[in-house]
């Protein structure tokens, strides 16, 4: 399975093709230099025919359209991507994974948006398709999804990020874009993205890349740089133990010793239209992967790459226990890393019609609560409870992420046979305890079990009985029936 | 102001005025001449042009059009109708009033919905064109608002129900319906309208009535009537203190003194449209009103019409207090008299995009939430808590309605200034504490406030400082500013 | 019938009603205040509560929110305004007149529009809510249609636009706005209007009005306005044939003699949220008019009143030939005046869903032709042919404007009989023939009929059979239905 | 390349792996068990969560979901697919060839639909998420999409239409369905589903096959069948030359020879839900195909097959010609073979918001025109004009089927350099003359140019130059660009 995660440390192709340049090409350039000279408001829609057969630019962001990835991370995340890409987690009990990302091109005037997909793609494809809509211009919807397909010329599926934007090139590049914006999407932070737009436009840069403090927990798989004062890069290099690759410009030779101006990736490159063409057909025809190949090819024929600096919070999910302790988090008003009820830049999602959550009885603290939930007499302390969740009497929930169910179920559908004959409807039963879990959804849990760890297990793999341990973290698997009087 | 209630006692004129029938009348009958012979399908739309010019019926509900009144009890519930329609009231923290009645329709397979309003309709017309989007057939909508309106012909407003409908037939009867049903929107009841059309049709009425068994509280505005063993409705008549006025049919004359067959009028009638056409028009052309002139004067001349009793739960809110219980009743599971959660037929609501709720500490006890709510360190018990309510710390809530906010605020831009200076942010201050109370949206309560009708008035009316008491419960205004301390 | 046409020539009250100043305008003065040094994103949605709870200024328009009135020019229309508001008027065949104004707003990044309309409104008020969809930011949509209402307070109609907008103030100004646009709503022609408001602000004017050349023909209800160099607007009156009104500010008293500077205003006005607060609830609580009222007095009091002169193209259908004139120029590629072509502020409608046009050896020259439409064996030459317009084998039309038709008709289900018991169905019989003639929507025009205003009459009203003559046009109405052989 | 044609002629498997009956198929029989003794709305969502989380079935088809497969015939209709599925050819100006069959269910009330697709399925995607909208229950959409996706079980494509939908079983079977139907997304043709489900219900069958007259023209891909007098399918085979494969039932040995009982399938397969579980799970676990594997392995293993035979128009596209030739039939009133203006049963797709179409001094006889054109001084006969052509003077076009443009172009922007360096710009240039040919979206084809198969090829590829002739038809690529001059 490839998963398109900008990220596979594969050997650079540096290989330039010979001149494709062709008709479409020529016309790019003369629409693009059109553009920079022109008025805002441009006039194509492509292959892609919307409702409205327009399209609007916003000054601030005009000729940006962003690239979402929705695959990444899938094994490191995993049972949680058994069905589904790591960007349709559903996160903070109302929100799945990339919603952040898609918040922030919305909240950064980004009408543009194609989303990359292949990898289970079934749920977040459905997820993008229906999200956010009513927020672009015209129905032509802000996000086009645009599934890993066969075509007479390519067999096969995309073969990493790169391969995935050079064979999704023809849809995108009718569109009138200066600039793409490629950005994973299981990534959680709030960035505003016409700063690094500003910054690039200003620096007459070809590529300029998002990179954090080195100091800081980073995805390895992004890369690393080394910039100057003008924060030009100076130096790419993957890390790797063993044999560290590093890519140097002809500018300079130094090591990225100096801690201080080392800066690791974010996997977020803001590329010209005319350069990601150049790139990926002409000179690097063949290369899959965008920090292993193409950034570091790039500088190496002598491309100005920049790097745009990031400070704050942001979370690459890179193990249950990330994605666990994120959860956790949004439950504590005090020091939430991330705000999801901020109001200037809040998180769209899909607009839903729940009914109101019913507490009977409850005693709740510190806790995260979606729609629709149903909560009787139970106790439930530091908990993020997704939409639909049905807690039953006695149940007593802590420190856990209860990711709650699609479905209502009518009682009398009951599904999910024990060894009593007894049928164990969807939810939390009756005087269950769970501590420090991660239930998902429409999972069956009966009475009176126990999800503690009991004997504290850091990794187990128990998915022929529904569950995994994960960093301690016990993992009740998506649609699981785990019996009464279950101990774990 | 005219309220549309379908319900006003005034004199029948039972005039019958010279034939009307033209062209259009004639193409009428040949229409649904033609209707009762063919397939479900047919063609048309009206001047209301939809995206998709075509419409379809199902075969329950073939050829039935709702008519909806949004307005109704608005004296009544004053203040929660001081800028709103008794339809658009908040009502278990995610719905609005008139979403019981639309989602009665949805699940009888009824879409197409005309509601007729008048009084206050800017935030009920607002729900009705964006709530239900999607779940009709075509753009066209599901519910079609037809806002009162001046023409050359009527430069008055909407003089009652039965007016409101004559002035709308135009564009009502160019859709190929074969009846309508006429609905107040203000009452909360589950009911298979497709079970009246079946026992409608079966009895070859030209109008039927539904009826509750008239032991029951009932809105008196409708009417009372007296049924055979057919359901026939012998006799129809206005209670009336001083002097009732008794319909008779030719049929009988039998007094409604057989309390077994008299009923109370839900002010819900099915009528055949070639029927209603011709009694607006041709009969009593200058009736106004259904429940006082229309149905007893249909009666008068010899119309078929038929009684259909409901026995379920339904509720007209015809007071603040009853308003008061028929929330407080959604808070408790084992009594619930009307199930917000029924996966069989639910309720329908605008869709909405809001953040989880945030619970913090709190203490929570037989509750309703809706959507994102922060709920920093209360206690919370036998209270709707509506939608983007912010509940702060040491607040005590107990039996009340907290309707929540249409905003959420930076604290930063806080309004509404107290005696000291100090402003008072939109929600539920400090250490305040509010029992058996109502408080409409976007209140700002500041701290340390009782609101618990401390001198147990049951009548009063203090709309100057922001709230009035009805049947014992304090009704804090919508946007009122209620400072730090005070004591009600 | 009052007209919300912003024009009516009544005296002027320029009441000084005390203070309403209390908490509210005080926390409206500090919103603003706010709102000029933050970032353009804010919170607020008010009463008509959204899907999604926030909305985005987008930085050329931040803050401002149009108005736009429905009415307008109703009886100089008549008859195509007999069951419609001039806004709903189709025109060049796809199209209504409104769309004209809103798609200005669109094409000017103004993403929130209110329209307040009365007269004739159901069918502008579908038009209005559900075309456009999927335009703005958020299902709360891009237009908020604001019908006349009854209230406790107000029990009649708007009495003008000044009085609509004072009572649909509660609504509009929880918006955080800085300025509302006021727009009448039938006008035909293409602003950019980002300029108007970019003068607005750099001149620091409380109001701001759009104006053309006095030369021009125009619509005298709007007033006229001299202004100095820097545009400040001198003196405003109204003509009036008789006796002159003249309102001169204090600066000067200067009379509109030179013509180089006079201007007659297009009922445009750019006003800061502010002003219109303290003009319509302090200094004219009384006022029911802009031109004649409202903006005399604004001169008055002393505030800065500007003007925005502007010289493009504009209609604003003051009669049954304007409108006809305007139709025709949309069939003449060359000397297009109005371009519903422009892909650079393009025209936004209702999207639908229509079969294409079949044209069966049909001659077709100089037209217009909407979708859907079915002309057999015809010869069409200057004329816009609106929507499922059915043209049958024989018949010739020239230089006349078909609206076509809101539904398909089964040629089963023909309605309207002639003299010979005949059905005449939708559309243009054979072998008739049409010259200079408005068809409305729906009319039923039988077989050899001739409408070719064969006595050459200016002006008649016969209505009864189906037409009246305005400026020598033929205007069928709505439905009508016109006997086989019939000659006009 | 895997089409999902559902014809591949691959041997049979007929593997009986052992009883995968666990819990989930335990709850699904229990599932539907239950589904068939209660009333008809359920309850279920699925992991594709949606807004309303509640799902209405209308009686007539209660329980019945369709399969639509966007590929197929792609080869045959080459070049029409060198970017897009079969299902995206656009036909009769405004559909695509996929709407005729997702119309089909919508008029069947059949309101869940899964597509899936594989083969350059990006438009196709793009159409099928963004048509319909408004007209499903609930924003959960008529059209669920399910692009193919790899998955930690799966890393390969679909490898056959069987294949795909037991990959996309575990998101389709917790939709409480009772059967399956089956379709081909590129066949055009009405059919009334509810006829043939009514046909299956009767006959209590495991499996419908719907069939056409073996003497009319098929696809020979999908089969054969000979039916008894109850309609049971006694054989079935698929044809092929050398070798014919044939499959008896037990019941029979018959010979294919009784030409009146022998019918060539549609590939349309009506199939209870927990028979298609069981024949791709237990006992053709590794079949790819339907009509080469499952169909006839049912058969042996004694399942009830029953044939339903349609007599009505049906064209399977399986060559240009074919396409060509249904497209010059929409011109044609008379012998319309296929009604795209049925009132009964419309056609939907994409509402979309177009300019009126403009004709100056044109002459059109025997065409049908698309929205948005601009047709100048030009001849058009016999000719499917798409939307947004633009057609240059004194250009001649017959029997032709022009795409159109999903472009608006200004005229500076013009692309596309002859060898003269001028730009032809989208659309037919002047004094072009063009006959019997197809030409594609985007095409720029310069001024007098002769489009006229002057040699009378009947096959040839001249792709380079952007064009190929199929059946002596010459079929322009989409986006080609043919200079001026230039003679086909």
């Amino acid at each position: 399975m490839v998963i398109l995660q900008l990220s596979l440390p594969t050997p650079v192709n540096p290989q330039t093709n010979g001149a494709i340049t062709g008709l479409t090409s020529t016309c790019q350039k003369r629409l693009s230099k059109f553009h920079s000279t022109l008025p805002p408001r441009l006039l194509i829609t492509n292959s892609h025919e919307s409702q409205y057969p327009f399209s609007l630019f916003h000054p601030a962001n005009e000729g940006v359209a962003a690239i979402v990835f929705g695959d990444g991370s899938e094994s490191r995340l995993y049972p949680l991507t058994k069905r589904r890409s790591a960007g349709a987690i559903p996160i903070a009990a109302n929100y799945r994974l990339v919603d952040a990302v898609v918040s922030n091109c919305i909240n950064s005037n980004i009408n543009k948006i194609y989303a990359l997909t292949q990898c289970n793609s079934a749920s977040l494809n459905s997820h993008l398709s229906k999200a956010y809509s009513g927020l672009g211009l015209g129905k032509e919807g802000l996000v086009e999804v645009i599934a890993a397909y066969q075509s007479t010329e390519y067999e096969g599926w995309f073969q990493g990020a790169a391969d995935a934007v050079r064979r999704c090139l023809w849809v995108m590049e009718e569109y009138p874009v200066s600039e793409f914006l490629i950005l994973p999407g299981h990534h959680l932070y709030k960035m505003d993205y016409q700063k690094i737009i500003e910054a690039h436009r200003n620096s007459k840069a070809d590529i300029t890349i998002a990179a954090l403090g080195a100091s800081r927990d980073q995805d390895p798989g992004f890369g690393f740089l080394t910039v100057n004062s003008e924060n030009q890069v100076l130096e790419f290099r993957l890390k790797s133990e063993s044999k560290p690759i590093s890519f140097v410009s002809e500018e300079t030779s130094r090591k990225c010793n100096d801690i201080a101006n080392c800066y690791s990736s974010m996997g977020i490159y803001l590329i010209n239209k005319d350069t990601i063409v150049k790139l990926l057909r002409e000179h690097f025809p063949k290369a899959n992967d965008f920090a292993s190949e193409v950034i570091p090819g790039a500088i190496s024929i002598g491309m100005k790459v920049q790097g745009f600096i990031f400070n704050e919070y942001w979370e690459d999910m890179r193990s249950i226990e990330a994605f666990y302790q994120t959860n956790m988090e949004s439950t504590k008003k005090a020091n939430m890393a991330f705000n999801f009820f901020d109001i200037e830049s809040p998180m769209y999602t899909l607009p839903r019609c729940l009914p109101s959550t019913l507490i009977t009885d409850a005693v709740i603290t510190d806790s995260v609560i979606g729609g629709g939930c149903i909560l009787n007499r139970c106790k439930i302390k530091g908990t993020v409870v997704g939409m639909r969740a049905k807690i039953r009497e006695g149940a007593v929930i802590e420190d856990s992420v209860i990711m709650g169910s699609d479905v209502y179920q009518m009682e009398d559908i009951q599904c999910g046979m024990n060894k009593n004959g007894i049928d164990i409807p969807i939810g939390i039963g009756e005087d269950t305890q769970i501590r420090k879990a991660i239930v998902d959804k429409n999972a069956r849990i009966g009475r009176n079990v126990l999800i503690i760890n009991k004997d504290n297990v850091q990794e187990g793999n128990n998915e022929a009985n529904g569950f995994i341990i994960s960093g301690g973290i016990v993992v009740v698997l998506r649609s699981a029936v785990v019996p009464d009087g279950t101990i774990v």
